[in-house]
């Protein structure tokens, strides 16, 4: 998405066409943009030459309005919508995909979708309410309503006829065969379609191994589903079996993506909010309550050092391996948290393996505490040796070995708590990419300062 | 992906035909089992077992062990080709789609892929190696060659005709429009085909806004775009601009699941090697070097602290609040790290808002550096009060205000530093998403010890 010289020249037209109040070049020049090419030009305008845009299209060409609404970047669908009139606004969703219109008005206080489904085309009104009525984030939600079914007798003749004159049907590279209660009982592609003779009935060749997602179902798994079956569109049911719509692969693709970033965001300790960009402020507010996890861990560390102040102050150095100590164990707990955490998310680690993947993080982090712990006590021997004095002699080769056990148990220790939380809260059905950052910090601080200070009492002031 | 009770059935059945050596009521059985629900039984069995199903098939049902063969978990197929005979393997890859052919066979060596080639249908082979003539993860790589291109003058009738006898046309939903010298000219999709009348030109209906894709690009831009324009297939062209395939939808999906993943890894310091569930010692190997960053920094800040050390040592305590210092400097580095990554991933920010972008990040930084250090400093001074003693009237108000300067001061350098990493790195072109969690981790010890003993030293000990 960079913004090269043609869309400068573009950014520069409209802006012009805009001041001179040349409606008509405006939307001449408007219909060569490809809509998903819009969004840079958009984000580079003040929101009154947004405004004045979307109310020319809306006036002039709202087929062309409705493809540059749903294309604009997350949320700023409903503020402009909410600026433009009612009737207007309407023009533009009457336009709009119904799953897109539903999205849209879901982003509305409740008065202000009810004015514009009021203005609404009753048909589309209708269906957008039925989508509307599903949970948000559910198969329901994001369905195309609009699907082609055809009776088990219908002919292939007859189908093609049906296809040529369904105008509503936006996305149409399979059709659903459905008994007389709208049961789904089979579905073909419009390639097969093409590949019988006009007078064969289709429940003489559709494929009736069927797979559906509830209406009910979380997008998620709808998207995961599709995504697995290699599906260019999901069948959507109610709970009495009936088809409602189809889960098209654009949707997908979408739900797939930001769930992604979902997980991702949420891993680091903030959340989707962030993906729309919202003021300093907003952002502060939403990453602050993970950062108090990360806070008070901190405080317990500081509670268990403090109480051991006297024997760290003691020896030379004990303060300065802290952050290695620590720093260590907060990147091994998150390397396997975040393996473990994408792994249930694209389905790799199955429900049977959590106990085989957790010991196996556990024997990774394992062999990496042993390398690093030496590695470690080496590198404390060497300072001591170089810098002499009496903290060397004092504690003879008692110091390395703390060092290096502590850091190994640490990075064990942290391994341990990274990859047993999000496997606890895959078993109890919670997302388990729930800050795993901030968390896995606060395990290290307590954990690691615990050990620590133990190891340094038990072996050091003996 | 949950290992249900009809998967276990399944799976105690094959496992009897295999006992039984029954080949025939296990080809019947593997013909009723969706392909993309075979992964979780396939790993339940052992080495053998697994083979002996893959020869059967090959042997008596190719058509159905190819679409079992591409299912595999990733790095699994290589590894029963390797184990079949070359012919046996000839036989799968031969009914396999093309570009899944040539993934499977780029996981072999050189002299066991060409031995393999070698058995296959010559029309097949020739076409799996030009595959494997572009790059690994580009648009030519993934792609499928088969696509159905006609010519402007081609009437509907005669399209339709083409696309009934056309057997090897795996994914028809567009048609190319190609000129003589194979440049795509107009693309249009199946269902336009049949809104025109028989003897309407493909010329005249026809789509020429194309959105194209060369076949030596990232995978990665290709299924970008192809998300981004909503496309269910995006044509591909060699240099010269002739049309040599189309990248499907259900790769773009591929894709773009293995890149949210690879990013997830490289974030917190691993690699997407990790995906194929490496032996423990392997993944030790991946995520050792990228905690040697962690080591590095946190061997720096033990130069940083050792080094006044006595300081440390005068005042109760300097050491308690340094995991909280740097902890937080850490979770604030991090989280600002993640936003920007995954924006950049997703094209949210834009190559324009770079400085944007990062004053933002800090603006956040500061506010909640401002936020946790008043925390920390209030904290502190409590402990101190309630403890009494030397320290707290020694130093006064200096040491709240010293703890909380340098907790605000190291989330805001953290978080410096996490923001313009990655936005450097995608300015030079390089992927941001690299081991971030590590890096700003060693960022944060080696910065907040600095600003620590700095703080200490210029406000305790004047």
């Amino acid at each position: 998405m960079t913004f090269d010289r043609r869309q400068a020249v573009i950014l520069e037209s409209v802006r012009r066409f805009l001041r001179r109040s040349a409606p008509g070049h405006l939307v001449k020049l408007m219909s060569k943009i490809r809509p998903a090419d819009f969004p840079p030009i958009y984000e580079r305008l003040i929101e009154r030459e947004r405004l004045q845009i979307f109310r020319t299209l809306a006036d002039r060409d709202p087929e062309r309005g409705a493809q540059f609404l749903v294309e604009l970047p997350t949320g700023e669908g409903p503020v402009v919508l909410r600026a433009l009139e009612a009737r207007q606004a309407a023009a533009l969703l009457d336009l709009c995909a119904d799953d897109d219109a539903a999205e849209l008005l879901a982003g509305l206080e409740d008065d202000e979708a009810q004015a514009i489904l009021k203005a609404m085309e009753p048909e589309e009104k209708r269906a957008v309410e039925q989508l509307l009525s599903y949970e948000e984030e559910t198969a329901g939600r994001i369905m195309t309503p609009d699907v082609m079914s055809l009776s088990e007798d219908t002919t292939v003749e007859d189908a093609i006829s049906a296809l040529q004159t369904g105008a509503d049907v936006e996305v149409a590279f399979y059709l659903y065969v459905v008994d007389a209660r709208q049961h789904l009982v089979g579905v073909l592609s419009l390639r097969e379609l093409l590949l019988h003779p006009p007078g064969t009935r289709l429940g003489q060749f559709m494929n009736t191994d069927l797979i559906t997602v509830r209406a009910d179902a979380d997008q998620e798994v709808a998207a995961q589903m599709a995504a697995k079956y290699d599906l260019l569109g999901l069948p959507v049911v109610d709970d009495q079996g009936r088809l409602v719509g189809m889960v098209t692969i654009d949707d997908v693709v979408d739900v797939l993506r930001q769930e992604a970033t979902e997980d991702i965001f949420k891993m680091a300790g903030t959340s989707e909010e962030e993906r729309i960009e919202p003021s300093i402020l907003k952002s502060a507010r939403i990453r602050s309550p993970w950062l108090l996890a990360t806070f008070l861990g901190g405080v317990v560390a500081s509670f268990v050092i403090g109480s051991h102040d006297e024997s760290l102050s003691a020896i030379w150095g004990l303060a300065a391996f802290l952050p290695i100590v620590l720093g260590m164990g907060g990147s091994a707990g998150n390397q396997s948290a975040t393996v473990i955490i994408r792994g249930l998310a694209t389905g790799r680690i199955q429900e049977g393996a959590f106990a085989r993947t957790f010991w196996r993080e556990v024997g990774v982090a394992g062999l990496l505490g042993i390398l690093y712990g030496v590695l470690v006590g080496f590198f404390c021997y060497g300072l001591l040796l170089f810098r002499g004095g009496e903290s060397a002699t004092a504690t003879g080769l008692w110091y390395p070995v703390v060092i290096g056990a502590a850091l190994g148990g640490s990075m064990l220790l942290a391994t341990t708590v990274g990859a047993m939380f999000p496997l606890l809260l895959a078993r109890w059905k919670i997302d388990p990419a729930v800050a795993t950052t901030p968390f896995v910090t606060t395990a290290t601080d307590v954990l690691g300062s615990l050990i620590y200070v133990f190891l340094i009492s038990w072996l050091l002031f003996r």
